[in-house]
């Protein structure tokens, strides 16, 4: 791409180093900040690089947060006793979003994955055990992708846990509401018939 | 989308505003950018809004540039007394990503579409007009869109020229290179069979 202004190319080159933003998206991009006032773009690079300087991780569940405390773990309405495990920030919106837990959560920050080089040591699991000592929770959710990585993220924490009884439970893996039995793999088939549950009756 | 920090939120609520931009796809660059260095979010930022603050549009043919007159019209290798009239400057990279246009161009900031409430004052088209009268160019290219909005624009543009003689021209439209006659379009075939060019001959 040649472009006639230095400017715009360096704003176009910042772009198109985000995750799936190709040059010539950047520059559509770019173009539309261009016919923006002044303010709002000001207010556009001030929010990004605030976020960046000033987001904090709970110290105790490794969330984003504003404070050293996030919100999940600061809400006295929550279950402080249920703990549920997931991979990174966008699975805590994505169960948030259900609105149908009320516990707290512990980010891991990824996934074992010896393939990618990511070990337990790269995770929060360290701080993950280090709290459930602490904390002697009622209950710890998996609530992991389920694939390879997943389930050996999940045997390494059940292996480093502690003595303590609890409760491990991993979220359901099964059909999706609105998929076809015929299109399931055979995994997932599998795994829905070995885990199924009792249909509740309706009485008289 | 529920989250649990303000900061984050803003961010990805900066992004959303972009075009194309869901909450989602937001939440995936902001998250990219967390993971990045403090300096280089820092980089990002500054880069937008500088690119904002600074960049001009020439004073003659209205391209974005680094200074008042751009470095294609301050080029003295290209015929400045070819102009090309292109919509926007997506369609001058265009042009020039092709190495096979060496004059300048003249950029409307978008087409008549009275449909979209577009007429010729909030265009570029006064300043061609005023650049035509001053300058008398030996040839005027209409690189526009072939379409209602573009030829609306040509015949407006036509009919405000100055009466000093010029050659007046637009790109060639017909079939893509590598389309295909069945699936063209009839207006474009019978384009095509209009401005049919004369084949060189081999000659012995």
């Amino acid at each position: 791409m040649q472009f006639s202004s230095t400017l715009l190319e360096n704003a176009v080159n910042e772009f198109s180093k985000l995750p799936g933003i190709g040059k010539k998206t950047a520059l559509r991009l770019v173009l539309h900040l261009l016919k923006q006032d002044t303010g709002m773009v000001e207010a556009f690079g001030e929010t990004i690089v605030k976020m960046r300087q000033q987001i904090k991780f709970c110290q105790r569940c490794c969330n984003v947060s504003d404070a050293d405390i996030c919100s999940i773990c600061s809400n006295s309405m929550r279950k402080q006793e249920i703990i549920c495990v997931v991979e990174n920030v966008r699975d805590v919106i994505a169960i948030e979003s259900t609105q149908q837990f009320n516990g707290t959560y512990h980010v891991l920050g990824g996934i074992i994955s010896p393939l990618d080089g990511v070990g337990p040591d790269q995770l929060n699991i360290p701080q993950l055990i280090s709290r459930l000592e602490k904390e002697h929770p009622e209950e710890l959710i998996f609530g992991l992708n389920p694939n390879i990585q997943g389930d050996t993220t999940i045997y390494y924490i059940q292996k480093k846990l502690p003595a303590s009884c609890i409760r491990i439970t991993t979220i359901a893996r099964g059909i999706s509401f609105g998929g076809e039995l015929e299109y399931a793999d055979e995994m997932t088939l599998a795994r829905s018939l070995q885990n199924r549950v009792p249909v509740e009756r309706f009485v008289k």
